[in-house]
């Protein structure tokens, strides 16, 4: 039986030869992980892994990475360079190897400029392009042990939420950043490994931000707090969030508008089925929120595909027409943001099914704890 | 009185045009932080500060952090795209606004394949270089203010170094994930703004890899671990290694090692000055390590500079000739990696005075707790 690592090198080999380009030239990252097992984190050392269309694929990794690449990566060809060393060499020699003198090279979108145009200067005969459009069909549809994953993580994230919401008045008085970290040891404490991307603990006036940095903010009686965070099970992250009141009663305009928030992702999760275009899931959000008379505070699109990558393909935005196929992952996170005042965002990842969408998030939705 | 952004931008345009570059074009991080005071991170949407070498200064930002530039950024001149909206077509016209036509446009080293990619798009005349060699020698040189942030940073860490040392045998029987937790708490606590990078704590013969991922293995009594973190305050971080034993006593040839390390650590540290070439203190290290027949365990560079990034220039290492100056900031932290067994690494950083150097981090560096 082939691993899925295997099974993944061959679909992104013919999705090259179906373009008609050479190689992908990828970053550690998520791309890696996905194809090679190969999760370590982009650094500021040169590393690639080159994969031609046809023929075996290369990684290049510093030599402080080289003992891990070699026990971790589902490549038979590990090379490695030290700090005195120049890695322009063994990159060249590697994209020699691999029969890379022209044609087409499609760049991971997440490696930095300073790999970009080193690329560039040792290729001038090669076209450069983005690698998302042949690889990221490939990863949007997930198989059932990315699927299996992806649950329990959201069941991880369920369950710190759970005990978030048990905090009640406890919360009161206590800073974000102090919420931020108990979240952190909660998610742990269900089996998560870390946090998938950084947590946002956004209260007040501060809900206003849909990408507020947790701060010295102490949470007072009555403030909705937006609550967004993540964990990772298995490499595969969870996102969800909530809005909630530790304590009093909110303003009634902010009630009303959780209320709204809560319809238009109910909407936007009901229209989930195969061969919808991506952008009608958003629309279902948007006119809900539209018809509530708060459409100018609904300041960013609907959702995100979720997988290796906390962001990746399908957007669930105006615009994308890309048909849902089932097994794509993705976000449904409508908001309402009214500055100076609070914010509300209700956010649930959802798979697609042959017949609808299931949701990996199972928590309460309502503000009252 | 100027403001220090309004200097350094004015610095950085003296720059382009003593290179005779047309513009800068960064993404949101160490950079438009250093410049403009905007230290948003970079994500997955379009945003670039454009600086011209003649002209102001223009932010684009997706519209979910135009309230943020607004009230940050020190840029007249920010402009938003909605999620529905072509990010190109602003950036297009921002650089149009900035008189970028043709000529060289110094990119960020950090900004992503995706956004490099689409300004090559957007601008098929220019020629794209990094922005490093005009931006580093700025940056590498520090100011009063950001060494006294430095300091505080260092200061900070080295208080939770300490407590972290006071774990003693409590320590024992913890796992590396759940001491990087606590350390990230102490951090906190001593008045620092999370962690400045991933925390490693590493354990036994995980500190055989620099690079370790603190995971699920258990202290136990005997076991070195090497415990690399650090914190921020007022955006500049501090990073300091330590490796210590938290009960019992290590393999004796680890001690020995240990000792090798910290001579060369003092070698190094001794033979920084102003005028003397970054890989001389490389050098200064290795020969240390090298007569006790650990030249080859030694698998990285000396050091790395740090300011808002964690690392830039300069980086010790072989090859590097560059002079040290008057306000460099950097790390002095040789290692000996044995795979299997154990590793030692010890880190201050030092900041590069008139007649010598100062070290930032004050803790004892010694194994025994």
């Amino acid at each position: 039986m082939r691993s899925p690592f295997d099974r993944r090198t061959r679909a992104a080999r013919a999705a090259l030869r179906e373009r008609g380009a050479a190689a992908f030239a990828l970053t550690p990252g998520a791309n890696t992980a996905y194809l090679v097992d190969y999760a370590a984190d982009a650094g500021e050392r040169h590393a690639f892994l080159f994969l031609p269309a046809r023929g075996e694929p290369i990684l290049v990794v510093p030599e402080l990475d080289g003992a891990r690449a070699r026990t971790d990566a589902a490549v038979a060809d590990v090379r490695t360079w030290g700090d005195a060393d120049d890695p322009l060499a063994v990159a060249g020699d590697a994209l020699d190897d691999c029969g890379v003198a022209g044609g087409e090279v499609l760049l991971d979108p997440e490696m930095a400029a300073r790999f970009v145009l080193d690329l560039q200067g040792l290729r001038p005969d090669c076209e450069f392009a983005l690698a998302d459009g042949a690889l990221g069909p490939l990863r949007a549809r997930k198989d059932d042990a990315e699927i299996d994953a992806l649950r329990r993580a959201g069941r991880a994230a369920d369950r710190a939420m759970r005990d978030v919401r048990g905090w009640g008045d406890e919360a009161v008085g206590r800073t974000e950043r102090e919420l931020a970290r108990r979240i952190a040891a909660r998610l742990d404490a269900h089996g998560g490994h870390g946090t998938a991307f950084p947590t946002i603990v956004a209260s007040g006036p501060n809900a206003a931000n849909p990408h507020h940095d947790p701060g010295e903010r102490a949470i007072e009686a009555g403030d909705p707090v937006t609550l967004d965070f993540g964990t990772r099970v298995d490499g595969y992250p969870s996102d969800q969030t909530r809005t909630v009141v530790f304590a009093g009663d909110p303003p009634a305009e902010y009630a009303a508008a959780h209320e709204t928030v809560r319809d238009a992702q109910r909407a936007a999760v009901d229209a989930v089925e195969p061969g919808v275009p991506a952008h009608e899931i958003d629309a279902a959000a948007r006119d809900v929120i539209e018809a509530a008379g708060y459409g100018d505070a609904f300041v960013h699109r609907t959702g995100h595909g979720v997988g290796l990558g906390v962001h990746e393909a399908p957007t669930i935005v105006a615009g994308n027409a890309t048909p849902l196929e089932a097994g794509m992952v993705f976000s449904v996170e409508p908001g309402i943001y009214v500055e100076g005042a609070w914010g509300v965002r209700v956010e649930d990842l959802v798979v697609v099914t042959e017949t609808g969408c299931e949701r990996l998030n199972d928590t309460p939705r309502g503000w009252r704890i």
